[in-house]
């Protein structure tokens, strides 16, 4: 079993070794190479997976065909559309893989299996859930009240690693600005520095 | 015990009736006065309430003084800062009563009790905590996305008897736009009609 998801679930929860080859057998390992949608609008979210390596993005895509970046995903990280997942409907956003990614993969049935034989999970997924909870509720406080360059010092220091990972437009669409405003941005940073 | 949290618990999973007393003796009955501020941003959130009757309002100010209020919470609905409550950290939001209140409040300890003596509810509480990230994750989106009338048409429909409830200034400072502004596009609205 993968170190890194015995080492996440250990933070929330103390599981005992049949408990944790119960977690095994339930979550699928796969490989997925970069750019490939996991996710489509429209169809229903038939995974909740938790990132081993890589990075993927999720995002809507509103009437005037413009993409917001929801949130970008990398290691010891759950993407899903959990909405769509947990009450079988259509989704409203896409998921894609930016980079070649490994991931622990949980249907919708196997997450049901798992929870119901290891119900001590059922706190693991609620804090986790808190934790995306307050991640989102921060964001859309700047979204709304930060200026661009706070949103952009703010996002460099939360996610020091990913501004190199990522293509800049996609950051742009995170952060609710157009890639050629980023990068003013940027060399504005640069000539503070 | 109170009708509608039973119903409430009963949507998600089912509880004894010995199970249904602990909740019943972790969960204390308060009556707030409207226009108490529940929440001071800088203290530690200590209740986790469930509205039995009465209107709440979240809210953060930002480096200009403006407020945005994140969400409003009516019957059958729940409060807290789950961030700063969880991790007994300091909050960075204001929670404040506008009606009445009747509520069923949780202190950290009694949440920790509930959940020790009734584990089942762990679910109960990752499904409201997902209701909630569904219904931010739309409001982000719409946020960037929507045209002003668009948000307030969605905030109408969504929640028909706030407009009623809530003073207007509060709905404007949810949709982040100004009084004027809404009330031009309330006048608006009229005219289309």
């Amino acid at each position: 079993m993968h170190e890194s998801i015995i080492n996440y679930i250990s933070k929330f929860v103390s599981l005992s070794s049949e408990e944790l080859s119960v977690v095994e057998s339930c979550m699928k390992f796969r490989e997925i190479p970069k750019k490939i949608l996991l996710l489509n609008a429209g169809d229903i979210c038939n995974f909740e997976a938790y990132v081993l390596k890589g990075c993927i993005r999720e995002y809507f895509i509103d009437h005037r065909g413009q993409e917001l970046t929801l949130e970008f995903a990398v290691e010891d990280w759950w993407v899903s559309d959990i909405t769509s997942f947990e009450n079988q409907l259509p989704s409203t956003m896409y998921i894609e893989t930016l980079e070649d990614c490994q991931l622990l993969v949980l249907s919708r049935e196997s997450k049901d299996e798992l929870l119901a034989r290891v119900p001590k999970l059922e706190r693991m997924f609620r804090l986790m859930i808190q934790r995306h909870l307050s991640v989102l509720q921060k964001r859309l406080f700047r979204t709304v009240s930060y200026t661009a360059m706070d949103k952009l010092e703010e996002f460099t220091k939360r996610y020091p690693s990913l501004s190199q990972r990522v293509p800049q437009h996609y950051i742009a669409s995170y952060l609710g600005i157009t890639p050629e405003f980023l990068s003013r941005l940027r060399n504005r940073q640069l000539k503070v520095k």
